[in-house]
């Protein structure tokens, strides 16, 4: 058994799009689970554009990082030694580790995977945190009815390539917005959306906004905000929902940036904005997971990793993610 | 009895601010009601927010006037005639009946007064359409309970001074931003306000908000956007609730103007912001206007009128209201 771990810590406060060098990669000791405490060897790392956010020091929801703090984030991985009664070696459980490779935390912090639900890597995804997101963010915030218009931006990446497919099993007509072609036609051709179109090939949003959802939006899904956000509000029908889930487009702004005011057309069209977190819904997860792991195993939700190897690789799949370069659920695997 | 009727008409669509010259006083034969119909000179006209949206000929939730149309608005006037069962000369009546001496409307259009309810005026304010405005938009978007801190924009205008009232009868802490240190000492000193700020005079509305509001904002009613609800919305505190009810400081833009994102603060603050029209509560006008007449009947309710005296002042009051010279109730006596 290995004695040194391997973390990645915060080297650099980021200023604009982060770099790798932003981050360094450290050796320490494995730490020895105390009472009550579980020792875990990650499998797979989840990289989530929320984390943007703690790498300023500026604390929102969540505390801010220190520099020379290891990265935060969700994990999988792998029971080494319990000293908890819930858990013993050998146990798949997913927690808020961190980018290392040897974690101890306290045995309530973490939730037991049964593998047999799928690959472990979905406690990451469809039955983690992402799914969940979908599945609360669209279903409780936006509320969308049969034959409804839902647009959703970011919607090749982890969270909006769930809500298209959970709206469409609510039978609602989807339009999908992302950042390649490529990702277009897994959204059309994979995943079953009405509509989408390559906002980076589209030289007019609003004009192609008209031409997919000629009957306006009735819920609007949004991960990326700016331009994108700016467009589809001038087209929500009368008593549209927006749900604001993240808002990547802004996470790397150096300067706050500015768009055009939109709220008069809130009031023409009585409708609704509401931005959320994942956490609100946190007495309710076991009924979203059990709805996800269902529709999962029917065949309804198809999903796509898009797999970076090797720990000292987190940081590089951390950027490609906030430059949109993947299709699917970004992942770091760390062990087998 | 005159024969002719006096009425103003949209004689150019205004840019930017109106000028009085868009504005075009005209003489016609009073008209005579037909069957089911209601003759009925004006006593008092409403000039609102509102009105301006119409001018510009686009439709938005409701019809822009064609020009040489007379201009839309509430009135309260006196039966002169009917030819429907429901009413009978002498009666008085609210409705849209638009900026003219006498006006025939069809009698399901109206409404009666009960001219012991109050002055007459009051149809047109409090136990009118700007009192429900308030009531179902403070109430029912924002849910306000005891305790929190409510914002107000627009605090000493019609609606506004209406939704700190009721604020505070829901036993909230109340802050108004109103636009001259007059307006600030009737939100204070007559109205029971706990804080309140004349933005013309303060440099910086950030500073401002966080001495007056040291928890942030759980409650925002807006009747104004701009700088003012920029501001604002870098203060809401978590789970705020924000109504839309008016953006009078971009009505009279002539280009769309631009500010700062703010959408991930929704997010962070896990906050709705939400665009009302009264009409969306009309099943529960009556509900709205008996709690309205109790609160006025004991004293919790105060208000102001503006008058401006004569048809053919309409525009300037209209303008003044724009400007937000008025304090309370911009009206126009038409008639005694």
């Amino acid at each position: 058994m290995p004695t040194i771990n391997r973390r990645i810590t915060l080297a650099a406060r980021p200023v604009g799009m982060p770099k790798e060098s932003d981050f360094r990669l450290e050796e320490s000791p494995i730490p020895r689970p105390g009472g009550g405490e579980v020792l875990v060897q990650a499998l797979y790392l989840s990289v989530d554009p929320y984390m943007r956010g703690r790498l300023t020091g500026v604390t929102t929801y969540a505390r801010g990082l220190d520099l020379g703090e290891v990265i935060v984030g969700g994990v999988v991985g792998r029971v080494v030694e319990s000293r908890d009664p819930r858990y013993e070696a050998g146990d798949t459980v997913e927690g808020m580790l961190g980018w290392q490779e040897h974690a101890v935390a306290p045995a309530k912090a973490l939730r037991k995977i049964d593998p047999a639900a799928g690959p472990v890597s979905s406690a990451l995804y469809v039955l983690g945190m992402p799914g969940l997101t979908a599945y609360f963010g669209l279903l409780e915030i936006c509320r969308p009815q049969a034959g409804e218009t839902v647009v959703v931006s970011g919607a090749a990446g982890a969270v909006g390539s769930l809500v298209g497919q959970i709206a469409r099993i609510k039978r609602c007509r989807v339009i999908g917005i992302a950042g390649s072609d490529e990702k277009v036609r897994f959204l059309i051709e994979e995943l079953g959306f009405d509509g989408a179109f390559n906002y980076r090939a589209t030289p007019d949003y609003g004009a192609k906004l008209k031409e997919l959802c000629p009957n306006g939006v009735d819920v609007y899904f949004d991960n990326v905000g700016g331009a994108i956000t700016d467009a589809v509000m001038r087209r929500i029908a009368r008593h549209a929902r927006v749900a604001v889930c993240g808002q990547i487009s802004q996470y790397n702004s150096v300067e706050p940036e500015t768009g055009p005011r939109w709220l008069s057309q809130l009031v023409v069209r009585q409708a609704k904005v509401e931005g959320f977190l994942v956490t609100q819904f946190a007495e309710r997860y076991d009924a979203g997971l059990r709805q996800l792991s269902a529709w999962l195993k029917e065949g309804r939700l198809r999903y796509r990793e898009d797999v970076v190897e090797g720990l000292e690789n987190a940081p590089r799949a951390f950027i490609r993610m906030l430059q949109g370069k993947n299709i699917g659920k970004q992942l770091v695997k760390v062990a087998e």
